[in-house]
């Protein structure tokens, strides 16, 4: 495969002249200006991404990739680590939530084992196997992965994106126990905050796993020392393989011109190394929920993103994702399907 | 038509037990317990408010009531008063916002005309004419309508529901020139609260127009003297025809156990009249977003009601309120779509 860096030159600005516009058909439409809000800004996004002034979001998809993380063996997590191998059963049957919230707005869903802790006893078209290894390592006792395996986790998310191919919009989201942990130490080192301020409750963890969690996160840092001036060091030693597959996403799909819409916590955690890599790609990144995650919040404005909406969610999978993808797709129809005020026969403004 | 009183007395309350049984089948699924947050929620609500563990939400309906308003000749509105008719005909030509967030959603759009100041010159099924007059009279200089068109436009939406019949859920909106005015009004006669704190752009007004739009609201209040304890009176002195239909929408959607998804302002002062009539129906309530219109957290409160999402939006029209009805319907496939750890052999979380 060719070289991360030389992947990475190949993304563009967006077209903020296309955007401009946009901005002129959408105020020509039978409604006060800028009485669709934050829709209208969506609409004018996706333009400036796809450098296309007449989109279609027909054509969808939701990467959700899993893997495991050694650090569950610190007793971070609610859930035991067997659970991350299960939901990818689950995924493939159907059953998911992000099953469900998919077929809602008509997404294909595509599975990626970047490092599950056991090998898949299953085949199906919708899952991939880009295994870097059998789950991340422990990381209060050295680096949850090798350099270069976080060079290839990264590629390995940009590969999928290319097998995928030129789809009108891409939601990532993440399956694997325990990642909210390697997510918190991420923006703890780009952020160098406190990192209590940083932590949450994941998939439901009471008092006690709570302070360990924030424990094995400042032994973490004390004991790896991340770069934060070197996003591949940061992902190397506190990520996790799931976390440099949807960083790979995002600059697999900034290539290509795609619309990348996150999902909550551990897609932000994979956008911000994306983003930190390349600073460009955040032109492409569009922020769906705001997730009960602490840490997401400062993760979102170090990149200057916005959230949509905020439904409590804390599923993850892609969940938010895909309601981002139809507010998205409905932002589109509206620029695409709504009547002008001259073709409608619709007076305008007094003056 | 059944008496008013009487239509009212046959509202139940929601089956608070079978949203017991929702919530434990929901924490039965493949997800963290409440990680789907207020989706969740409205899950269980949809069950409780229709006594059906096990429902679809397939057959949606908007209904959209447009009214004209005889206050505009203050000068309170940007936009000239035809164009209340002249949108009419957009929604029944399929251009307008709402017909493109409707079959966004998969949606049927019923347009009402409650009041339009002139004779529409269109037929079509998906227009109703339930006319109580040319719009209303300028409430600067004395009641808005009589005391009998505020009972007849009540009874008018309660019709209309009856005529839709039993669909899964309804979601309201509005069109109608001027009609952010006798709603801030209609606010402020129930709260006592300072018409400035209650009064919005509308569908962009300058300071000129906002502080003449204050002005009329308080000259109206001050020579129509609303009781705050009869929600007839304040629909008849300061309302509107399409608030006063909205209002019935709510009370008929409640009598038949049907889920009522709001939109803005309008559609939320009119379940306001609504909720004051007969408390009752607040059960059946759904709040969509948050308006930019400051009043419309007032309101929201009074009725205890906290919206799904705020995107800026100030169209109104019932755009708000598809969205809500995509968050609704998403919300029940959770419930009967999404498989049990048992059933998917995940393992449940650590005791």
């Amino acid at each position: 495969m060719e070289n991360l860096n030389s992947v990475i030159r190949r993304i563009e600005t967006i077209d903020y002249n296309m955007m401009k516009k946009a901005q002129a058909r959408l105020d020509s439409l039978t409604k006060p200006q800028g009485s669709l809000g934050r829709l209208e800004e969506l609409a004018k996004r996706i333009v400036g991404i796809t450098w296309n002034l007449n989109p279609s979001l027909g054509n969808k998809v939701i990467v959700t990739m899993a893997g495991d993380h050694g650090v569950v063996e610190e007793g971070v997590s609610a859930y035991p680590q067997e659970v991350t191998a299960q939901m990818v059963y689950n995924f493939v049957r159907g059953g998911a939530g992000i099953n469900v919230f998919a077929r809602h707005i008509g997404a294909h869903v595509v599975i990626v084992d970047m490092g599950v802790a056991e090998d898949l006893r299953i085949k199906s078209e919708g899952l991939k196997i880009k295994k870097i290894n059998y789950g991340t390592r422990n990381f209060t006792k050295g680096p949850a992965m090798t350099r270069d395996e976080a060079v290839r986790s990264i590629e390995a998310g940009i590969e999928v994106v290319e097998e995928i191919g030129k789809v009108d919009i891409l939601g990532i989201g993440d399956m694997g126990i325990g990642n909210t942990t390697p997510s918190s130490a991420i923006i703890a080192s780009f952020s160098g905050l406190n990192v209590r301020a940083l932590t949450g409750r994941g998939t439901g963890i009471d008092d006690k796993i709570f302070r360990r969690k924030v424990e094995v996160i400042e032994k973490a840092l004390s004991v790896n020392q991340p770069n934060p001036r070197d996003p591949i060091d940061v992902l190397a030693k506190v990520g996790g393989f799931e976390i440099g597959g949807l960083a790979g996403c995002v600059i697999g799909a900034a290539v290509l011109k795609i619309p990348i819409i996150l999902d909550g916590f551990i897609s932000t955690a994979g956008a911000l190394i994306a983003t930190e890599l390349a600073p460009v790609t955040k032109e492409y990144i569009i922020a769906s929920h705001s997730s009960k995650e602490v840490g997401h919040k400062i993760m979102l404005k170090r990149m200057g993103l916005s959230p949509l909406f905020d439904l409590e969610l804390r599923l993850g999978e892609g969940t938010g994702a895909a309601l981002g993808i139809s507010l998205a797709e409905v932002s589109i129809k509206i620029l695409m399907e709504m009547a002008t005020f001259t073709g409608a026969g619709v007076s305008e403004r007094k003056k």
